[in-house]
């Protein structure tokens, strides 16, 4: 307990924009998120009052930042299982405990699992040995995707591959490097839908509306809410499927479910138990965003209202462009004289080719015409240009 | 600038709950907020990355936290007047500048130069010698309004004056101390409203829509937004005139205008420069916040959208109530069960009676029913009961 406000602490691993943003929900609640940075130029580092530093994969430096948190969360799923499972053994609370993030952080135990329970994963098989991949891919029908089971995100660890001769080369040299591997089938998706849940230790839990992701190479580059057109049924399924994945795997705190929407029903593509992008939009999107809600669940703090705050709202994430051209604040300038009602959230990171730097997120009730604007808003803080 | 994000640097002189939802929203707009607090339990100093220590009256303080700043603004008005013409001089960039804060720190500065602008004002005089008042109260009718020209607040340096002997006593006690004083006619007021701008250096300037505050005892308890039933050329009237004033006295910021609603129109009663109790409404409330456009408006950026996010909005006090009692924790957990959908925001204080710990604000459609869910959740983390 943070002796000074008489509230819990809450301390998180990673001190990027998620950890930042979490950070931002945290001050209404009165409380001041603790942060375990890698650096003091990492986005939650430059804002959060209560950082320490260390590397998420070493378990003294977890130990020490663990010591006075009343509860510790992740801001990615990059710590070892077994260090989050050994600090629980000292009795840290970690939410999500190291059982539910397993399926966040393996594939192959994530659709292992998923098809235990009967959730509609793609067909699939873990990857031995090249002759493993070049089979399915015969049977299933060519491209198929290769995935590493461990560590990938944004597009990396992903592999489209078009027939048996680069099967047998790419999975050859990836299992030499020691990459564990395995191969789903392409899905003829209509679309990628997203559902935001969170699940407090209590057990409520509490879903957000479901969203389209725009995707682009692999990475999210627009988010709308609600899913437009979407069927009622198809909605309820979504969030049911969720609500049931996050209760069976005991999740605590946000589980963000990407879904593939194809002819023959949903699909679960990624799992995520952490704040995620595809939930950005929340922040003034619904009326509790992703963060509060995060930050209540593993408090466990009753949930806060997920309801809509406006008919339409569309998330645009800010990838960085070429180095040069006019400077990010003078972006600002133009982009707030063009949109005075877009929402801009800076991530305070350097411009780099194709890094998420921010995101801006637009409200309206019409779909054309808030999407045009939250992609406006974007292309001048990634460009530097209005289009 | 800050070389790590190419942003410019803001300092908040003053490190209380003004500075740290500030820095809330700093976040968003890719900034940490420099802030000058005084104690490292300032609400503030419990959330910034950015926090330099010393007093708002210390010359050399304030020049060394303005070093490196691009532009420096305040938390409150207690800086005095000359430190910041010293600083300006020497090349700070300090919003609002001291001529026009001046407005907003002597109260018959303020009546002096609405009058030349014919600003509506109660009657009024300065009062130098005991006989002032007892003659401007036998003149106007008593009781009257006694006020010392600087440094009141939240109904302290305020004095209701019965009679004639009431009114000698008072100010021969007052004068001896040194208080300068002045003395206003008690308005026949219908109800108190409040319409805050915000002013950039470029001299564009936004207006959010009109509310009520609701006062108990010299503190304002509730804010409804927009303020129920008033007449559109009211409103209006009320913006134009926050706007002439932001303009003629030069406001760089937020400028909060308190206005007494009466038969004959409109009367101001106070300004603030800076953001406001009456405005905090607007972080969910309004498509922009108090917070960000004060920031905007300091940094030079176009104003946001100050549209109402909802019909109606709902602010309430949380002042401390009796120590003692459920903890601030567990009131929390009671108020979200009882109000999924109540916005919280707790300043980082230590509970003492009757000093404001935080804020809720609840939004909806209907007037009666979203002011009895605010009144609830207040009462919650007031009182640690339902009502």
């Amino acid at each position: 307990m943070d002796t000074r406000t008489g509230l819990p602490v809450v301390g998180m691993v990673g001190g990027g924009q998620l950890a930042r943003m979490t950070h931002q929900a945290a001050i209404a609640l009165g409380q001041s998120l603790r942060v375990l940075a890698q650096a003091p130029d990492d986005g939650a580092a430059l804002v959060a009052a209560d950082v320490q530093y260390g590397d998420h994969t070493d378990l003294a430096a977890l130990r020490t930042f663990a010591k006075g948190c009343d509860v510790v969360t992740f801001d990615h799923e990059h710590v070892p299982t077994e260090h989050i499972r050994a600090l629980a053994a000292e009795g840290v609370k970690l939410f999500p405990p190291a059982d539910a993030l397993l399926h966040a952080q393996d594939k192959q135990v994530m659709r292992e699992r998923l098809g235990e329970l009967g959730a509609p994963n793609p067909a699939w098989r873990p990857v031995a040995e090249p002759a493993d991949l070049v089979a399915f891919g015969d049977a299933q029908g060519w491209p198929v995707v290769l995935k590493a089971a461990r560590g990938g995100y944004d597009g990396r660890g992903v592999w489209l591959v078009d027939d048996a001769a680069q099967a047998a080369e790419l999975a050859t040299t990836l299992l030499a490097g020691g990459t564990r591997l395995i191969v789903e089938e392409r899905v003829a998706l209509r679309r990628e839908l997203a559902v935001q849940v969170a699940r407090s230790p209590f057990g409520q839990v509490a879903a957000y509306p479901v969203v389209e992701t725009v995707q682009v190479g692999g990475i999210c580059v627009e988010v709308l809410a609600p899913a437009p057109g979407l069927p009622e049924e198809l909605a309820v399924a979504a969030q049911q499927l969720a609500i049931d994945l996050a209760t069976a795997l005991g999740v605590v705190g946000l589980l963000a479910v990407e879904l593939f929407e194809t002819p023959a029903g949903l699909v679960v593509n990624e799992l995520a138990m952490r704040p995620h992008n595809s939930g950005h939009w929340t922040i003034e999107g619904a009326r509790t965003s992703q963060f509060e809600q995060h930050l209540r669940a593993v408090l466990d703090y009753p949930m806060g209202d997920t309801s809509l705050a406006a008919p339409v709202v569309v998330m645009a994430n800010v990838l960085g462009g070429q180095p040069g051209g006019i400077s990010i604040d003078e972006r600002l300038h133009h982009l707030f004289a063009a949109e005075p009602g877009a929402k801009v959230h800076l991530y305070g990171k350097q411009v780099r080719p194709g890094r998420k730097i921010g995101h801006v997120t637009v409200l309206g009730d019409d779909l054309a015409d808030v999407r045009a604007r939250a992609a406006r808003a974007a292309h001048w803080l990634t460009e530097g240009t209005p289009a």
